[in-house]
């Protein structure tokens, strides 16, 4: 019987059990939250609740805790494991828990994995086991993991049915900033701009459409998991986000200036997206 | 046989004819695009196509040009139709379009439509008939048009199975600059922003998730229908742009201030959305 520890029982952790489930395997759950905790063996995410003293028999320990919680948890966890423990975590940052770890004497049995996949809703409840399927993960500094974590960490993802890419911690800190987490920012700023200026709630019942609904989809992310991705990922995100300010500055003036030619260029310019879109699952 | 002219040949006024079909009803289209004409007919989109000399005999005109256009094409198809023919539109901007009919003789047959519809595509291929089924339809101004023609336009938005609500053009602007327009921008300048910055495309394909994909889904709307738009409304759009760049750079103060307090109550405030968001088709 295998053991696995998930630490974080949340959309992220949740999905990952489910998915990984059964093949003679057992799963702890670990969580600081008792309505997590709850809700994991209610829906029979994982088979019983533990603690940090579980890692020490485990085969796999999986960290999806949010990733203010993840550097510290990993040391304290590698501090405990077996020789033959592959610890991997989940989280969007990947430069913190990579410089935690760096130095621990047994660093060969971490992978930073950053399994690209998720949806706007959160806790156990929102766990799914097809979350996965299809979409990408990264590993980041795999030359520092052991070959055999790093086959070990392939394989589940592989059983998971995503496609794995290797990447700096740096490299995927800087462009998930643009990908990932401005989208976040720019969607939530989005729905605070709405709120506070149709008092009328009602209007928005009425004249909302689709479009601003997929806008702003992802204002309904948890704040408990963005609000450290938002703070250890700073610099990345500030860069992004004062471009992001910067580009909307700019339209501005154009449309205060009626340029119609420009307003025309700058959007008919973004359209090569298009055929990066549609690749995306 | 109802003669119905269609102007504007695009993903609205194709979706219109496509749903509209059938019933002892015959359709013209008039697209000043020669692209659109043809793909009209290959698609069946339209029965011929034809020119503003056909509003002379027709039972209903359906207004489906940018909204640069139509508040002049407005004019000229009120001074050709017969007593009984029913004019709408159904563009975004309504405040422009009142006014240049606004003291027309025949502004009694003249509906102010804005059908709440749409995807990210455009043109005549993107026209499906099942566009409209569910969602919001506004009228503005209802009380200028005359209740047989009321009457008769609100039995087609029931046939496209809309609901309809009745508004002021002013308010329908000022309120639809915020839950359709500025969406647009947000998404377009998203866009760009990550274009501009990514100059090794292939890592946003990497790492793009669906999130990314959903926030910025708009940014593939058609530029030639958006730029008149967001020049007719104006005024309006520069308000709620100003306000959405007060929040990103307040966002963007607290990121700076490491005030994690802040930023997770600014994040938590906003999921009041969801049970909005929950209601939206």
């Amino acid at each position: 019987m295998e053991k696995i520890v998930v630490f974080g029982l949340g959309l992220i952790g949740g999905s990952m059990a489910l998915s990984l489930k059964g093949k003679n395997r057992t799963f702890i759950g670990v969580d600081t939250d008792v309505n997590h905790t709850e809700q994991a063996l209610a829906f029979n995410l994982v088979d019983k609740i533990g603690n940090l003293e579980d890692v020490g028999d485990a085969a796999i320990v999986i960290i999806a805790v949010p990733v203010s919680y993840a550097p510290n948890l990993a040391v304290k966890i590698l501090n405990k494991v077996a020789k033959n423990t592959l610890v991997f975590d989940v989280g969007s940052v990947k430069t913190s828990i990579c410089e935690a770890v760096k130095l621990h004497q047994n660093r060969q049995q971490f992978v930073a994995a950053h399994p690209i996949a998720g949806t706007e809703f959160s806790g156990p409840s929102a766990a799914f086991n097809s979350l996965f399927t299809g979409k990408k993960n990264i590993i980041c500094e795999p030359k520092l993991s052991g070959t055999y974590f790093i086959e070990k960490a392939l394989s589940l993802f592989d059983e998971l049915k995503m496609s794995t890419t290797f990447m700096k911690a740096k490299a995927h800190d800087k462009h998930i900033a643009y990908v990932s987490h401005l989208s976040h920012i720019s969607s939530f700023m989005l729905g605070k701009t709405v709120l506070e200026i149709e008092k009328d709630e009602s209007s928005i019942f009425t004249m909302a459409g689709s479009g601003f609904a997929s806008t702003v989809r992802l204002s309904k992310s948890s704040p408990k998991t963005w609000t450290p991705i938002f703070l250890q990922n700073k610099k990345n995100i500030l860069k992004s986000l004062e471009e992001y300010i910067k580009n909307l500055s700019q339209f501005k003036e154009l449309l205060v200036a009626d340029n119609t030619e420009e307003i025309y260029k700058t959007m008919a310019n973004t359209h090569h997206l298009k055929k990066i879109l549609a690749e995306i699952k």
